[in-house]
């Protein structure tokens, strides 16, 4: 393995089983079995250093979606749901969300990501409504919190495993609330 | 002041300012003035010490919730948005879930929090059913998913304040979707 990908695993390693708290160059150096001058020229910022790894682990596997915007969304709920299931991946979101709070490279990596989950959510919302399938008045950003906020809630609040079960309840509960044309109110 | 609250207010200005990396006897002796060998001697672990700050927050400015169940769900949204605008409670909140994943003791705290806030959450919407206000059929545990993961999406990941405005959308919002009756399906 090349220098990059070992302490790229290593940072998950950290992560996982200390926390931020015990992200150092140290404990970085004892995962990777790279030398600390090494990551210290190489990674001045371990912020920069963990932001890097958050984008590799989120653009890693990516999903195609089906055109369908129905079976879409049911595809996206499913990636978002193994994504956040994967203890490393957890590990290093929270990693993040925490560190946005106190430091700025943390803050743009935080940005970018959630603008980028959001916009593709978006798409299939917006796919939706111009099928027909979901009512035309809703807010995008409002159905995009709709996708998002529970699994996540789960995982970081209640800590569970989201289960296929719980994906493909997800999707009907969505497309149900978001059909309000049969209301009658 | 005394010992305590001065160092409790200390976690709370170390974890603002700085995140759980920073969260350091020698960080809590400076923005206190109380001695290290004090803090060490009386919190041994930093761990416990951010859950007996986290745990006075939780139950600081306790509100009193209406009976009227429909009232009660508005005050409750905008008690949990004022707690989540508020930078020191959300810093703690951070430091206690990312810390909750490689903590005992963090775990515990974050498990005891939820569950409280669950609970009470858990009696508006059964009281709501109660009065036949909304379908009596929908899972207690999805209703309260359904009050508590926006708000805690929107401050964690989109980094906003919650208006008073969107804390009565949301509870428009949730009455509307928890009142399947009038549904033609």
């Amino acid at each position: 393995m090349r220098t990059r990908e070992r302490v790229h695993a290593a940072v998950c390693t950290v992560l996982l089983e200390r926390g931020r708290d015990g992200l150092s160059v140290d404990h970085l150096a004892e995962a990777s079995g790279v030398s600390r001058s090494t990551i210290y020229r190489t990674w001045p910022d371990l912020a920069g250093l963990t932001c890097e790894v958050f984008a590799e682990l989120m653009t890693r596997d990516p999903l195609r979606l089906s055109d369908d915007p129905v079976r879409a969304l049911q595809e996206y709920l499913g990636d978002y749901a193994r994504r956040l299931n994967d203890p490393v991946y957890l590990a290093v979101l929270m990693a993040i969300i925490e560190g946005s709070a106190h430091d700025l490279e943390f803050a743009a990596a935080h940005r970018k990501a959630f603008s980028q989950t959001r916009s593709r959510a978006g798409s299939i919302v917006r796919k939706l409504q111009r099928e027909g399938r979901i009512d035309t008045e809703l807010s995008v950003a409002q159905c995009v919190e709709d996708i998002v906020a529970p699994f996540l809630y789960r995982r970081l609040i209640t800590q569970q495993l989201i289960s296929l079960n719980q994906v493909n309840q997800a999707h009907r509960l969505l497309l149900q609330r978001w059909d309000t044309r049969g209301v009658s109110r």
